[in-house]
Order: structure tokens, then sequence, then C-alpha cells
């Protein structure tokens, strides 16, 4: 796909509703001084556009689209849906949330809707239609941005109601429920789709507060996708809503990266563009942003937007700690490097009440352009506007593949055992910081990718194997291909049901081991990874005690009663290799083990730079980007090309500077 | 205003009701023993005086205040609305509270009644006012001791209801609701008063557990404000009540020091003295319990009641570590010097049964006068009997007044960002202890107070600026004073919302400068200042970057991008000079900007003994207080004075020792 | 008693149910394999024999039986109501369990029935007595195993109203209740049986989560008395539907060491044999499993049956570590060695889905025999083959008793200050373990148990001492026992009201000393011991302050004010001795102290190995396990003596392994 914009947006969320007119000329003066030239307009203005049952009143937002669209601002318009009006919450309790801990909520904060409430669902198609219809033919209106930052989390019997009808759909007969759910064990055995109820704190929680783990995993996985599939629906309401009306804008929301709650790759199917907010705290590594953004950027396998971040600091988080200089436009790049063709922040002018007042904004709560902040703001947006379209759809060329999968997200973290600090999102990024580390491009994609394109792929975790999935890497592994797996692969099936055999059971063949038995070890408690020559280094959290069944060993264990025996191994199959990693090991054993893949960099420099390449039309955008903080060496790769920003040649990369050479 | 007694109150919380009869004389016996001279009687007898709901038995209570009487004993009368009768609960159940995770409590603990129930308002006020009526005129009742350690926090429906009406007094109108709580963020515009719920964890809570942090901490501000008021309101009922019988005895309830439920200056002008429960942790600083007596003094600016301490040790602490033989005494006289004329206990017997039983007493579960804890409270009694009433009312001078305002108490805690470790109570002491650390009185003094009377105004956090508060300080600063603030403060109106164009808004003009940017400091991190003789020392939490409009720089940072900027300064303002701490130092940084202050301590002496001193009448008591539990040695300028208690001349104060001296 | 097994049981929770019937030929061979010879069947199978209100179908549970019944399996026959079936949860609302918390639950996890509810309680009974008279003639139904792992909490309405009923069968009148809960404190007279409330978080609880900590622990303590009691009638109500059809049988159900719910010293007197499940977590001392056993030996004096281990891991504890090898031989001989007569595994077969499918069984998911687990499990099962029936019914003869109680341990935690580390169970075992690593047999006996049994009786935390109590161990000091008791011993009565006149109350007399106060340390404070000789050790947690009344000391605190003042004392007292321990030492010092005692241990070997000593009929079996994981050498006292195991005479005992000597 290409990009649907014109240029790069650049721009954010403006609440123009919050601030008395006089305010608004302002921000235009200050919007051009920064090149600002995109608004996410509406986002939560339902209470105003929609003041009872009975009546609209758009009469603000008219004015401030005309006055967007005058200023020649491209308008990303929501639907205003993130945040239902306090009338409704009291009219109809319903549309409210019951929490995990059975706690029906009242009017208050915002994404607290019953997704499976039919009084919500007709008011809010109802406004993304009228929206539409109003504003759908101004060509300044962009993109629409349906709702906001959707999540979970609903146990009401609206819901329960839902999900026995989800359940139905998907299983067909109560018996296949049962036998999905195991619910012989336990003696939960289901007579009447009736007696089902959401999984919470007051049936099958075990008490892990916010793990929500249960003592049907299975049952939890199959609501959360019913969760998923239920706000999915309200999008997908909104979003034919205003196709009625629009039939070429794209649609959007705005994403998590790896927020918890929604498949997003079954999202993303339904959105014409994937767009996102990223929100990284003062201690999240480089690479795990990065990560995130090669997810966004693999949802389509198409460029995405960058619909929030902040230009300064949070408010929510514990510590929120200022962006230093450069750091902004930093991340900015490394956030195009990825794959986005938009810039957008949350918000353009600080709000001067309640909960986000302190999250920071292009405009600060002094009004003034005169900032450090406003003017990094507006020096990246003069360099945006000097990038033109030409990057605009770029593409991002990767060898490696890893793969990540909501199903197994769910599932792994619901378990109850081996060990509670196994963490999906953790576990995968393991693997990709090794990658990001040498600038070796990756792809985040899905359980039913198109594996043919790697040359590797990185299952770690691969917890859940569900239907066909173990065929479509062995078919990968026959033609050539080298897969990466380990611990916790291969255990359980769609359902949370063991694949029974021995482990890592499908996978298994190919992996030519048998993981007779998962050890599980204290935080205080390490193992040790000794190599072929003798090296060594800790691995830790889980270890497998393998069995070969035609694999030969990378790695063995160096303590514990299973001194000697297979850690790591490597086996061949068909044309290709299966590497698996029966253990968590530290990044030098990692490292260890990755270096025998053989992908080929990027660049071949070693260097704390990050290296990222996009590709159009046989134009190649290289992005050096500094997130050290402190002064690089340009690598010499890039040396004497001439940066793009700045017309120069670069020697040396001063703290959080980005030079982009294009070949 | 005069203390209302005629001798130093010593005694405490009785409860005979507890006790078998012939236990009662025991008590009197060991009374006079320790020359115990008052009683608090009746605290928890709700239950005991109305059996049922037409049925009123005051037997008992006449029988214990006509022995009480008998002996001499001056009675504290509390009219044991502290904790509801079962019936009540039952009968009612609206009477309870419903808590913020959103339930009804049911009969159960104490001060646990919703103070918006008009059922318990009725029977509250009908028992206070049958007290007065029965016991006003004895004049072995020497003051009114109402409900107990008011504590708020109910979220019921009634509240509700009783909020939208004290809404609609504050604000007239929805418009103006809709304003002061920027309602319009995030969609939350009230287009009807019933729209309006208690911000709890079902409507507006974050999540944040017991911070009780919500989404509009414009509301939860408010709602603090209407929960201090409406629990006033219950004071007033019963006060109004003994009023109807009673026209002269003193009447007080006990507060709690930095409680932070409760506006207490609000409430101490419906006071006719304040009054305490002084429970300090084993290792909270002395420096901490000190400020909190100077707050309880300044509530009146004037005497007060300590009503109750611990003579040995606490219960309900997790550690409830004994008094060191002599630190009761220590910490009776630091009470004592710092304005209370009166020194009772909970409580003279300890009980038998329930969650106090553990908790200490003047007469142990031996029933013995023979414990090291009874003789000490006997040597106690017999010094303060031989005080006699000559310190009676005396004042504490003081040239710093340090402000301390509920409002910014809520404020500061409510708001999200900039760091989760911003505690308004811990950033008050830190410039408390510099000053007590120095032997350097001081009061703690109301938003509104007189400033006048001050040499140095220090205002910490002083987050949110009201309305007239920054011009009150700028003619305190012009007319000659010294003020100390920093950051965080000037940040928000009396609303919660931000005090546009500039930090520290209505102060930047006074302080002379602009903090541009507030940095967060991770618990991990910090900072450092450079002095203008390159003197250095650490500074944390948070830091502000700071333009300077005017004033000069006393210390910049050593640190971090903004290494070199101001991050103290002094600005001069008409005749008086604005201090501006836009940083959190450590005690030596702290102690290298207020020491240019210049304000003249009591004593020059270098020493760990407290000193305070008490005026009445051209005398001067002057208190030296040794609470570091090892000998230490008389300051030079008390060598050869006699001390009071003792009658002589003393060389050096062992552990816990003090002396008066009477000039 | 002698056992009623004519074999030692080996085998464990076996679910058939669970698995196509295939699977059920392949469990018949690997049980020959492995010589199990009895399988617990029916746990959780409610739903499955009671599809609805009316039916009962046993057709599955025939096959089950019959199957084993062909295979020489003796069976343990569950009622299968540990878990009711989820049409009767939605039919009738009111039979799931209301939580502490005050919220009812629906239909999810397993015990979680509401025990006074009159429909779950019909129709237990009535499934208890189909399951009789279908099976109990069987005679391969060894055993009958009553509902699983009965655990408490239920704060409904219909318990609350159960409650009252038995309290006043309690207390015969209110006034009576009253008195015993002090209810004069806090005014919370009851004049209304109705008034009574369930002690939960919407009544007295204090916030303390899960310690469920009140503000009356006399209402806590009868609430814990009194749901022991419900679930110990529903345990009774399904016996006696049981003994209606089978009078023979020996009925039980599985009980969890030390699980603080339910008083297993009462249970055990309705039960014909004591049975437990044994999961220690990865890092439990050998010592606390052993005081288990002990307990568990301990509850009828007879010896118990093993009805769970895991033969490798778990799955619900937070690192779910494997037994090594030879450590679950190792575990399951210190389990025969303490009393059991059988050796049972949860599970047979590792279930497939839900939570528990990562817990360890017999048979792994790989089905495979070839595992180590299954060949650890089948060399274990020819040696238990080996001993035959001689070792069964053999008696543990101990000179020592501990006294453990569970009136003592609600009330111990319950109670509100003076420390908040102070846990029952902890306390008791630090005196086990002295006992344990010196080869000196202990029994764990009830406060009513016979005292003259033994040399030396230790009584740590005696805090409750009943009617009678004092009086039994005045008795057994004077017939010239030796009794050890200390802090926080003799404080209350039965009903948590304190004995007057003096810490430790009735234990004054005997102990010699009176302890006027009670200091609490916090975790980084210590005080010292300074034993006669001047020798020292640290103590922690509390020290009473001790005056001598006819006591002699043993170790004075070297630290605080109380510097050389008693801390251990020496009491005699007729013709026995009395110390009393006023602090925790730690264990150098408890070592110093109880050296004292003089009590023969079974062997005078210094080792770590574990040693151990059953008798019957003449014929003693000396067990030496080694738990330590590596080699130990055989100690003298069994050089040239012969292994029952192996026959053979052994040197040194490789990690993990076990030796039996007969002589």
């Amino acid at each position: 796909m290409k990009t649907p914009f014109s240029r790069i947006l650049y721009g954010g969320d403006y609440n123009p509703n919050q601030w008395p007119r006089e305010i608004w000329a302002q921000d235009m003066e200050l919007f051009k001084k920064a090149d600002i030239n995109s608004a996410t307009v509406n986002v939560f203005s339902w209470a105003k556009l929609q003041p009872d049952e009975n009546t609209y009143d758009f009469s603000e937002l008219d004015d401030i689209i005309a006055l967007l669209s005058e200023n020649g601002i491209d308008i990303v318009l929501a639907t205003a849906t993130g945040a239902m009006p306090a009338w409704m919450a009291k009219k109809y309790p319903e549309v409210t949330r019951v929490d995990f801990e059975g706690r029906r909520h009242k009017f208050g904060q915002r994404h607290n809707h019953c997704p499976n409430s039919l009084v919500w669902q007709k008011y809010a198609a109802k406004l993304a239609g009228e929206l539409a219809k109003r504003y759908g033919s101004n060509p300044h209106v962009v993109c629409w941005h349906i709702n906001n930052e959707y999540n979970t989390g609903c146990y009401c019997e609206n819901c329960e109601k839902a999900f026995r009808v989800w359940l139905r759909r998907k299983y067909g007969t109560l018996e296949a429920v049962n036998a999905a759910w195991n619910t012989e064990f336990w003696g939960h055995t289901f007579y009447d789709w009736d007696e089902i109820v959401a999984p919470n704190d007051l049936s099958d929680g075990m008490g892990f507060g916010f793990t929500r783990k249960t003592a049907f995993a299975g049952i939890s996985i199959d609501y959360d996708r019913f969760l998923s599939d239920s706000l999915l629906e309200n999008y997908k309401m909104e979003r034919d809503a205003i196709r009625e009306y629009d039939k070429e804008t794209p649609i959007t929301t705005n994403l998590m990266g790896t927020y918890k709650g929604l498949d997003y790759f079954k999202w993303a199917k339904e959105m014409d563009i994937v767009s996102w907010d990223n929100y990284p705290a003062y201690n999240t590594p480089w690479s795990l942003t990065a990560m995130k953004h090669d997810l966004m950027r693999g949802l389509k396998d198409a460029p995405f937007m960058l619909m929030e971040q902040t230009p300064s600091q949070q408010n929510w988080q514990p510590y929120n700690s200022l962006k230093k200089p450069g750091q902004m436009r930093a991340q900015s790049y490394q956030t195009v490097a990825h794959g986005a063709d938009t810039i957008q922040f949350f918000q353009l002018r600080r709000s001067k009440g309640a909960c986000e007042k302190f999250h920071g904004a292009v405009i600060a709560h002094s009004g003034s352009g005169d900032t450090r902040v406003f003017k990094e703001c507006a020096q990246l947006g003069t360099e945006l506007k000097g990038l033109g379209d030409e990057l605009l759809g770029a593409k991002n060329p990767a060898e490696v593949g890893i793969i990540f999968d909501w199903d197994n997200y769910w599932a792994l973290e619901y378990t109850s055992g081996p060990n509670i600090d196994l963490k999906y999102v953790d576990q995968i990024h393991q693997y990709y910081r090794y990658f990001y580390e040498r600038h070796l491009p990756v792809d985040m994609i899905p359980i039913d990718g198109d594996f043919s394109r790697y040359k590797v792929i990185c299952a770690p975790v691969l917890y859940m194997v569900k239907e066909g999935v173990a065929e479509a890497l062995e078919r990968f592994v026959e033609a050539g291909g080298t897969l990466v797996t380990g611990m916790m692969s291969g255990i359980v099936d769609q359902s949370d049901n063991v694949h029974l055999g021995g482990y890592p059971g499908p996978l298994r063949k190919m992996c030519g081991i048998w993981a007779e038995e998962i050890d599980a070890l204290a935080p205080e408690q390490s193992n040790t990874l000794v190599f072929g020559d003798g090296s060594r280094s800790k691995c830790s959290l889980l270890c497998d005690l393998i069995r070969l069944e035609g694999a030969e060993v990378v790695a063995s264990y160096g303590e514990d009663f299973y001194k000697g025996t297979p850690a790591v191994t490597r086996n061949s199959f068909g044309s290709g290799t299966v590497y698996y990693v029966g253990t968590q090991p530290d990044s030098e054993g990692l490292a260890r083990i990755l270096d025998e893949l053989k992908v080929e960099p990027l660049v071949r420099d070693e260097t704390p730079l990050e290296i990222d390449k996009r590709v159009i039309d046989g134009r190649e955008y290289w992005f050096i980007i500094n997130l050290t903080g402190t002064p690089q060496a340009m690598p010499e790769s890039f040396k004497g090309e001439t940066d793009m920003l700045t017309g120069r040649e670069v020697e040396e990369l001063s703290g959080f500077d980005t030079v982009i050479v294009k070949r």
C-alpha cells in the first residue's frame, strides 16, 4: 500500500474546544511557525456534540474544521466515542463496564463503555454517521480516527450473553465448548449455555491480581478473543457508518504497541492504515520502542502513522522525565525509520486542567513559542517539510521475521506454572534486541504470515501452536529457512490443551528433540550454558531437560543434576535448520547462538548508533540515529556521504543527532 | 485566648464501663497516687446510653461522673458519637459508609457513619443535647469532646446528593462547575446536576489505590472539601445541641496532626480549643512531631490540648516499641513546650479485650501501681502539679511562619505527574526540620494568615495559589519580608486549573523567574546544586528549568543538559526578598540556602537538645529537652540556671531528661 | 489404631474421566510397571454424576471402578463434592460463597460452596449416600475420601444466620456474647442476635488484607471456629450418609498440614484415619515438612495417609522447580518415617488442560514410561512392595511434645500488636527445628493432650490459655516434667480477653516470673542474649521485660534500657522445671537454652542426615535419610548394618539416598 497522504503529516491532537476563541488564533500562528500541517480533532467531544439523547450540535466543530481548513491544516477527524457523555451513564447504567472485580462502574474516566451495550452501540454508530455525513466530503479531512485507544475489560451480564453467542458461533455445540475447555477437570461441565459466566474474580479467578489468571486459561483466552472481537465489532460498526457517506478517506484507530487486550493483527485487517501511540518510559530500552514500531508496521506490512507521542514529558508514568534536547527529534526519526509516514503529538496545546495537565505539548502552559520544546518541534517541522513526500510509502526490507501472536501472549501469561516471571513481551524482546543491536532489520510477523519471505524466523515462546502452524513452519524450514524456537513452545493447542506425546508437541519432529521436563528457576537461581568451545554464559527462568532425537548440541547445561545434557540444539530439517533454545540465555549466550545464523546486517560497523533503511522506487534512505545522548563517530560505511537534513557531510553525530543518507 | 483550664489537665481516656465496679475504686486510688486530675469519659458509650431507638439510660454514666466529681477529677465529657450502636446499622443500613471501592459497609469498626445520613444526624444531635442537658451544669465537666478522631470517606448516594447541593451553593450554576473542573477535557460536561457522581474507584478513579487519584483532581479536591465540610456540619450540629444547654464549657474534638482528610484550619474556627492525639511511630523524627504540635497550635494560634498519647506503646503500628525510661516524660514536655496546656493519655486503664488491648495505659493489665510505666506517669503528674497554672496560656513567639494548607495537600497529591513520590507533608517537613535543628521557633500558618507578623514565610510546594494569595504574599515581601518558595508552586488555581502564562504563575513576578520546564527524577537519579563558592550538594525528585527574570542565582545545576542553569534564585521585591528553590535539595543544600535568611535562633549553642520558649505576662519558660536518649551537656546559654522541675542546677542532661528554666 | 490397609497404598489421584477409553488401558499397563496398587477416583466428578437436579448417572464411574477392581487396584473413592456442578450455581446462587471482601461469587473454581447453604447440603449428602449405596460393598474400595481439601471463608447472610445459632448454642445468652467479645469496647453491645454480622472487610475489618485482622479478634476467632465447625458438619453429614450403607470402610478427607482455616484436632476426632497433601515449595526447610508430618500423625496419634504429593513439580507456586533425582523417593521415605502408611501422588496422569496441566504426574504428557520421573516412581513402587505390610501401623515414640493449637494460631495472628511479624507456624517451627536437627523425635500434640507421656512439653507462643490448660500443665510439671514456654504466652483466655493480673497470666506461678512489659523490635533491630558463661547470641521480634518471682536467670539482655534484666529463666516447680524464653532467640541462642533439657536423641552422631525410628511389635525400623542432595557418610551408629531396601551394607549415602535399618 502506498501511503494515503500527500505529505508527512506533522501535528497532533488538538482540543480548541477546551480554550476560548482568542487562543485559536494564537494557535494558528504558532502552528505556522512550527510547520505543523495536521491536527487531530474531536477526540473527546461526544458530550459537546450530543448534549442529550435527541440533540446534535456541530456548531463548534464546524468552526474548528473551518479554521483548520482555512489554514491549510490536514484534519484527522475523530469520532469522539472514546468517552461517553454523562447523561448516557446516568440514564442507561448498562453502558458502563463491570470490572474484573465484579463491580459495575458509574460515570467517569474514558474508554469505559461496555462493548456489548446496545444503547452505547446505537448512539456511537449514529454519531459516527452524522460526522461522516457532515464532514466526509471536506478535502481537508484526510483521515478518520475512530474512538480512541480501544481497550478491554467488561464482565457484565450483557457481555456474558454475547459471549455465549460468540461461543456458539465458534464451537457450534456445548459439547465442543466442554471439550475445548477441558471442563471435565474440576467438574466444570456445562449442560446449558446459560451456565457459562465471564471469567473474573467472582468466578474462576485465582487471586493473582492484575495477571487475571483463572483456573481455566482456556476460558480466559476465549474471553479475551471475545472482548477483542467485541470492540472490533464496535470499530467496524463506526467504520461502516462512516463508509455510508465517505467511501474514500482512510479510516484508522490509534493502537498501543504491545497492548495485551486486543489482537491487533486481526484488527489491522479492518483498518485502512495502522496508527499508534508511542509512550516509552524514562527507562524503556530503545530496542523495545523499535520493536513496537516494527510490530505496528508488521500489522499490515505497511507504513503506519505515529498518531501520538509527547514532545517533552508524560504525566501518568511514576517518573515523567523530560526528553533531553534532540531526543524527541531522534525518536521521531527512529519512528520514521521504522516505517512511519506521520509524526503527530499528543498534544498541540497543553491542557489547563484534569489529569493530563502535566502531559507535555508543543505549546506549553506559558503559551509561548519561546520555549526549548516548541523550538525543537519547529525545527523538526521544518525538516520534515524539507523531506517532502519522497519517503512516503517506503518499505523496510528484512530477512528476519519474529512471530508475535496475541493468542500466545494471552495463553502464556494465563498459564499456571511453571514460572510466574514468564512474560511474553519480555521474551520476544530478548530476541529482537539481538538483531537491533547488530543493525539487522526485523519484521514482526503474525503466526499466519508469509514465512517464505524470510531467511530466518524466530518464534520464541511459541507456546500455543494452532492448527496449521507447525505445518507452515515445517514447509518454511524444508525449503531452506532457519527457525529459532525454544522453551515453552509447542505446548498447547488453540484452546490451551496440551499437545500430547511430548514437548514441543507438533514442533518436536522438526526440532529433533524431546523436552522431557521443564525446570523452573527462582530469581536467585541460575544455570550455565556451556558451548562447544568451552565458553560459558548464564541462563535462567526455565531449563528444558532435552533428549536428542536427531538434533545436535549447541550448548549444554553446566550445573544441577542435568549438567551435561543439551540446553540448546540445532537440527537439520529438509534444506533448513531449526534451533531450539531450551532456556533463557543471558544476552551473551543468546548472541553466541544467534551469531550462527549468519544473517547479513545492514552495515558491519560496530557502533551504538541505530541504523535503519527504507526503500522506495529504487531509492534507499539510510537513517543513522544517535540515541545514546553522547557523541558518536559516523560509521565507516557512511563516511563522506551527505546528510539529507543538513546537506552536510557529518564526521560525528552529537548526542541525539540523526543523519539521513539517500542512496 | 487564655486557656480555659485552671490547671494543667493530666489524665486521659477512662472507660470504667468496661470494668466491674470494684475496679473503679482501685482506679481512684491509683489516680491519686499519680496526681491524675482529669479523665475523658463516654467516648464510645452510645450503645450503652441508647440501647434502642426510644430509650436513653444514663444511670451508669451518672455513677461514673459522680465518682469522678467526688474525687476531684476534672471531666472531659465525650458525646459518644464516634461509634454508632449496632441496632442503628441494623435498622437503618444507610447510616454506614460506602467506601472508595464502592462497597456499602455493615455494622462494625468505629468512625464509620455516613456524614450525610439524616438518621445518623438526628440521633447524634439528640444524644449530644441529652448529655448537655444532664451534665452541662456539672462544674467538674471542664470540656466537651465531640465524637472522636473524625475522619472522612463516604461515597454513597446520600453523599452524592449532598455533594450536588454543596456544589450548587459554591458554584451557583452547572456551567461554573463545568468550567471549574475543566470538563471539556475527556467530554465530562454535565448537563444536569444529577449526572455528577462521587469520585471513587467506580467513577473517575485511576487505580492508584490508597492515593485515590482520579482523572479529575478538581472533582476530588472539591469532594474532599465537601467531605471535610460534611463532618464539620456534624460537629457543629452536636456543638449547637450542647450550646442549647451549656453556654460556657469549652468544646473541642480530638484532631490528628497532619491527617489529610479534614481542613483543620477551617475546623478550628468552630472549636473553642484545639485538641489532638499524638502517636509517633518508633522511627518518627522528633522534628516531625514538633511540627505537628506547632501545626495544632497554629490552627487557632493558641495553646492546645494534648488529648491522647500513649504512656508506653501502641498496638496498631507494625512495630509497637516501648517508650524508653524518660521518653514519655520528655515527649510530654516537648508537647508542653510547643504550646500544650494539657497532657492526657490514651488511656488510664488498659482494656482487656478487642483490638486495643496491647495499647499501653497508665494502669497495665497487671492492675498494679508497681510498674515502670505507672511510676513514670506518677512522677510526671507530680511535676505538672508542681508547675501549677503559671504556664497556662503561654505563647510561643516565632519569626518564621511555614504555610500549611489542606487544599494544597489534597491538590498536590491528587495530581497526575510529574513525580509520584511527591508528598505534601514530607516536603513541608524538610523545611521545618531546618529550623527545628537550629532552635528557630516556627509557626505553622494558614494560607490566609497574618503574614505581617513574620520576618520569614516559607511556602514550599505552594502548588495551589488561590485568589488573593499571591497578592498577600507580595504585600508581605514588599514590606520587607522574606519569602521562600520553590518547585511545584504557583501552578494551579483553586479548582486545579493551571495559572496560564508560565510557572510559577502568580508568583512569577515576585520570584523574578520563569520555570520553563519541570524535570522529574526517578529515585535512582539525582542532580547537583552548585553554589557560588563552588560548594556542591545533591538534589533530587524534581528540577525546574529556570529562566531568570530579574532574580539572581543562588545555586545552579551541576548535571544533565541543564547544567549551569539556575536551580535556586534570590529576587529583591519591594523591600523584601524572594527565594525560589527549584528542586529538592538534600539537607546540606537546603541549609546552605536557608542560612542566608539570618533569622535569630533562640540560642546559638550547637547542641542536639531541643530548645523551646514559651512566654506569658513577661515570664519566659525555656525548655531544654534531651530527646537523644544519651547524655548531653547543658548548653552554655543555660549554664548556672535553675531547673524548675528539680530546683537544681544541671550540668548534663541524661538521656530523655528535660530542664525548664524560668526567666 | 492399626492401619486399616493390608499393604502400603501406592498410587494417587486418577481422573480417567478426562481421557478417552484407549488411554485407560495404557494406564493399567503403566501402573503395573510401577507397582502402583491404588487409585483415588471421583474427586471432581459431581457434574458428571449428576447432570441435573433429578438425574444421577454412574455409568462412567461404574466402568472406572470395574477396571480398577479387575486390575487389583485398591480404590480410594471420593464423594466428588469438592466442586459443585454449574447448574447448581446457576439455579441456586446461594450455594456459592461470599468472600471476605463481601462479594457473592458466581460459578467457578472449586472448594467454593457456602457451608451453610441448605441446597448444597441437601445435594452433597444425597450424592454421598448414592455412592455408598452403589459402591460401599465393593471390596476394592478401601477408603472413602470426602470432598477435597476443605477450606473456609463464607460471609453470606446464611452463614450469618447460622453463626447466630452457633453463638446461642455456645454462649446461651446475648449478655454472655457481649462479655466474651468485650463489646463495651467501642460500644459494640448487641441487643438483638440479628445485629451480629460476619466479621469481614465490610464490618470490623481493619484493612490488613490477607491477615483478615478485625477490630474484635474475639469475634473473628469465634467466626473461625464457626466456619471450621460448619465445614466439619458438612463432612459429618457426608460421613453419616455413607455410614448408612457402608459401616466399615475407613472414611477420611485430605487435610493440608498447618492450613489455618480448620481446627484439625477437632476434625480428626470425626475421621477414621488422617490423610494429607504435602506440597513443599522449592525452598521449604525439610524440618518444616517433618513438622507437618508429625502434626498430621499427632492429630489422631496414629499413622496417617499421604494422600497427595507431586512426583516432580507443582504448578501453583511462583517457581515450580523439579524434584531432583532421588528427591521424591527421599521425601516419600521421610513421610513414611514420620508415620505414613500410604504414599499417593497427585496425580497418576498429567491433565491436558486447565490450571493444573503443569502439575507433575507419574505419567507425563508424553504418555511414556520412559521418563526419569516414571522410573523413579516405579523404583519406589517396587521398594514399597518389597516392604510388604510389616511397617504398617508402626508408632513413632517421642519424649518431647510440642503443643499446636488452632485457637492459638487464630488468636495470635488476629491480634493487633505488638509486632506484625509474629506468625504462629514460624514460632512453633523454630522450636521443632532444634529437635529435628538433633535426631530428637517429637510429637505434635493438642492443647488437651495427655502430657504425662512426655518428658518435655514445648509450648511456644501459648498465647491463649483456655480453661484447664494451666492446671494441666502445672500437673505435668509438678510430676517432674519440663515445660518450655515464653513470650506471648498466657496472655488471653478463650475469648481473647486478657488474663488480668500480669503476664503470663495463669502460667505466671509455674514460670516464677512476671513479664511486666513487652517490647517490639522492628526487623532492623535486635537485642542480645547474655548467658551465664558470658556467651552471647542475638534475639529479636519481641523482648519481655521480666521480673523474677522465684525463677533463676538463664540469660539476660545485653542491650537497651533493659540490659542486664532477665530474658530467659528457669523455675523449679514441684518435681519439674519451667523454662520461660522471653524473646525470639536465634538458632544458636535457642540451642543454648534447649540443650539444658538433656533429652536423649535417637543417636548421638553429628550428621546432616535425618534419622527417624518407627516401632511395632518390638521391631524397630530406622530411617537414615539424606535430604541434602550431596553424599554423606553413614553415621557410626549404623555402620555395618544392612539396608532393607537394597540388602546391602552402606558406607556412604549419595544425595537424596535413604537407608532403612531393621533391628
